[in-house]
């Protein structure tokens, strides 16, 4: 089979193709050539399976001969969150135009295609009090959510039609991202657990109480392959989940840094409120009941503690500073 | 002030503009122009503060032109179901790209005109068991509700930023319609009142017991201006309401139509079973409970037979043949 990762230089995106070439199959099926596009040449360790493409989908280009052959396509390219509330023409340009412009493509093969697109739980809004569910209205109040929306509603429609298979899948905030901070208005979420643990300071724009949905690395890409496995089927009348993930306040994840690299470690953090990013955060619900997700078989972490310890031992060869 | 009505050659759009020039203002500020634009031009009577403009929203063309010195737009020009069904690139040019040129040029305006987007409730679907409430998902099961929902999540976006003003208005099915059947897929529900009431035969291509959610063209007119007066903070933190309207099933709808105008009318009605109209209008679900659009002063009619009569003073003079 022939698989596209788009934002694949991305952290997520590395990891997956990595994972992809490492496992060499995907539901019993070998993975025969494997394409990575972003904007930047992914960094990856060469292999014969692997093409590194460089593809901008703020451009008007098709890009019918990046996905010609093209068995299944995890679309994680995306500008991030407070990228997207800074240059709204870019957001709508890369995350909804570029999202049909790879629909379009994909229909034009007329292979059908499956598709996985990443979207996002910015994709919720609103009253922060009330728990989202499955079956929850989408009201983002941010240009990246209305996007992630707006294109999980094309790929709804265009797997209808017959266009393509698959659906979408709602990502918690990932922590800990390694690598340096990004536009994302969660990038704190990983700086304040990863730079003390790397032996350098981290400050932190959001209260203590800030209360967060989110996902490890880990988790997020095997929630990726066991996707890629569902039946067809198994997406029901509206094709995209909310991944589990489990809530923690930014209190509770400073706790857990301490219980596991120590007080030392958690003394790196320093708080500097940012009102902008406050109001972003805090229009992202924290409460979540993703009854379907588990039931399909998606799983969360079991608790802040073992995010830590996977960071650690992915992405620090097991040392901290 | 300067009003915008598009899809103004349409049955909705020729009464709105219609009753735009009868009352000569809104909110207390009089009308100075009121442009009506289609992709043909709109007979309506001559007035010196009305042009009449064709544009094809199908088109590329940036709509600067259309906009300019506009205060307030009502965008009712669609492709509607059974077309953007029947044509898939045409219902995304028109119901998707369409809405985002016109939010583009309000956008360039500079001063944040009020839009007020015509949605419907095709962008709800699946389980038709389930009442839809003020929070339930759009799960659209159409591209036509699908490019509605996409539509309504821009409107709400643009609005955000403080591009434009206003919000969306989920239509319910508007019975009785004046004229000839339409694509739409809801055409019949028009078509068997309004043929019997004119000494015409109408096929019915949905079964007696398919319950719709309906509303008549008077009551979504003072829809459309209530709207226009609303304050911009009444909208909330997600600028679209599913107006109210009566549930009523095909039955209930003959038999209304039986007790205005009696048995001969209503026996001009054959059954002829289309299962593809029937599967469309089957994934609309047909319950409601709209607070919200309650709450705010909309109003939906009292019963069928208020429609029927209704249909009959202001489309056949009183009379039925």
């Amino acid at each position: 089979m022939r698989v596209l990762v788009t934002g694949g230089a991305g952290f997520l995106g590395r990891k997956l193709a990595a994972r992809l070439l490492a496992d060499g199959a995907l539901g019993g099926a070998a993975i025969e050539r494997l394409v990575v596009a972003d904007v930047a040449p992914a960094q990856l360790p060469a292999d014969p399976r692997l093409a590194i493409v460089t593809v901008d989908l703020a451009s008007d280009r098709p890009l019918d001969a990046l996905v010609a052959d093209c068995d299944l396509v995890f679309h994680l390219a995306a500008v991030v969150s407070a990228g997207a509330e800074a240059d709204f023409d870019l957001g709508y340009r890369v995350n909804l135009d570029g999202t049909r412009r790879l629909l379009e493509a994909l229909r034009r093969t007329g292979r059908r295609p499956k598709l996985l697109f990443a979207s996002s739980v910015a994709v919720f809004g609103g009253d922060p009090r009330e728990p989202i569910t499955d079956t929850t209205h989408l009201t983002p109040q941010t240009s990246y959510g209305t996007q992630k929306a707006a294109g999980e509603l094309l790929v709804n429609d265009y797997a209808r039609k017959g266009f393509i298979e698959g659906g979408s899948l709602r990502l918690p905030t990932i922590v800990v991202r390694a690598g340096r901070p990004n536009l994302a208005a969660s990038t704190f979420a990983s700086s304040i657990i990863r730079e003390p643990l790397a032996g350098e300071e981290a400050i932190c724009p959001v209260s203590p109480e800030t209360a967060m949905y989110v996902l490890s690395p880990r988790r997020v890409i095997d929630a990726f392959i066991h996707a890629a496995g569902l039946p067809d089927a198994a997406w029901g009348w509206f094709r995209a989940l909310t991944l589990p993930g489990i809530t923690v306040r930014v209190r509770d994840m400073l706790e857990a840094l301490e219980r596991v690299a120590g007080p030392q470690v958690r003394a790196r953090v320093r708080f500097s409120p940012d009102p902008r990013i406050q109001r972003i955060v805090d229009s992202w619900p924290p409460h979540f009941r993703v009854r379907r997700a588990l039931e399909l078989g998606f799983a969360a972490d079991p608790d802040f503690d073992s995010i830590i310890r996977a960071h650690i031992e992915d992405e620090l060869d097991g040392q901290i500073r």
